[in-house]
């Protein structure tokens, strides 16, 4: 099957979050997003692979297009991307059918790369909501997906005013990174918690500062200010799963 | 003071390994950097600042060259870089007066950021020194020192072969971070050990795997296949400094 330019417009439209939006429609990129996609609940529109791949792709009702490499590197978000990419059909509203004892919130997170990290270290130590401030990065940002490493579909994200989610859950402890905290290393986490955390560059906002209840710090040995907020995440969930 | 044309290609030049090691200059971007290697005992050539951050440059006997803020994004490696460069002499070579008890080998690591983030990471646990296996990115290279977040200053990388450095230091345990070792939350270190890292995409390479002594595993609760190469060093090393 040859890809339509009504098909490769599509494709370029979902590089911006308006396009996206627009036609509910999200790209995975690469092989181990592929493999991961096809192999979830997304519902997979079609598929733009390297036709060098053509012999990995022969038991499947998903509508294949098999072009040459460069076209895969012209279509794709990402430099490196020779493999292939797929259209995913959004959720219509990310939401949680009930929610975890155990949820991680991100306040203001923006790096892409820092979402899809911390989706798959989520996805590693078994916590499976998260929570993000409406001014995080978009979950379907292409990057985010990518960084995800295919944890995405296992992870759900939801966007909302953080206070007012705070307020509507009060049996769930606030429990903040921070740098003037109780050292992480003595801290036992209570059964249902919030664990929140804080932007790359501004940390956790003053609005937000009232409903914290707990806080708590990565204890530092040598001299660097801080650490990026998805190896913190890292360290305080390998914290929080030992007995 | 004017920049020259043969600054501005001095600069442009940086932006590459070739140019880096020709000129044995390197580039440091953005204001915390900036500030961190001001206060260092690297060599600062000149500085290239926006010229809405004149006032705080009052006191130096640096040369500094004030310029639109337009400029500093052009010049820059950096899309985000506003504030402005520093062009640094890089040291002669790399290498450790003496050798540390606790050090971190990293095999193979190709990612600028993953370098950076993970240099800044044994910055704050107080772990002084990083060997690199030679195929591992450039410690100058411009994403790994602005990873860094000035932490570049106050840890020392060498690249080495790995095998013959292990040979050479028999007295350090090798210990491997693996996905089949010994429970990382179990583990105690020894007095003197090399803490070795796989990459990204292969882990250890099995020419190393000879050499090491005892394998250690981060337990996992969840599904995804891995953990980023920095989010792993970061976990290790706060188990390193737990009593």
């Amino acid at each position: 099957m040859m890809l339509t330019n009504k098909q490769i417009k599509l494709i370029n439209s979902l590089h911006s979050k308006k396009g996206r939006s627009e036609n509910e429609l999200f790209l995975v990129e690469g092989e181990k997003g592929i493999q991961e996609v096809m192999d979830s609940d997304f519902k997979v529109e079609f598929l733009v692979v390297n036709v060098e791949y053509q012999h990995l792709f022969s038991n499947t009702s998903i509508p294949i297009y098999f072009v040459p490499k460069e076209d895969i590197t012209k279509l794709s978000t990402l430099t490196i991307n020779q493999f292939g990419l797929a259209v995913v059909q959004s959720k219509s509203a990310l939401k949680f059918n009930t929610l975890d004892d155990i949820v991680l919130v991100l306040d203001g997170v923006r790096d892409p790369g820092n979402l899809g990290t911390i989706i798959r270290i989520c996805d590693w130590y078994g916590v499976k909501q998260i929570v993000c401030s409406n001014d995080c990065t978009e979950f379907y940002n292409p990057k985010v997906i990518s960084a995800t490493m295919g944890s995405f579909k296992r992870v759900d994200c939801i966007y909302v005013d953080l206070l007012e989610f705070f307020r509507s859950h009060p049996n769930h402890e606030v429990i903040a990174a921070d740098l003037s905290g109780e050292n992480l290393h003595h801290f036992h986490f209570p059964n249902k918690a919030f664990i929140v955390m804080g932007s790359e560059s501004h940390g956790i906002r003053p609005e937000i500062s009232a409903s914290i209840q707990q806080r708590i710090t990565i204890p530092r040995f040598g001299e660097a200010e801080s650490l990026n907020v998805a190896i913190s995440t890292g360290i305080i969930l390998d914290q929080l799963r030992r007995i």
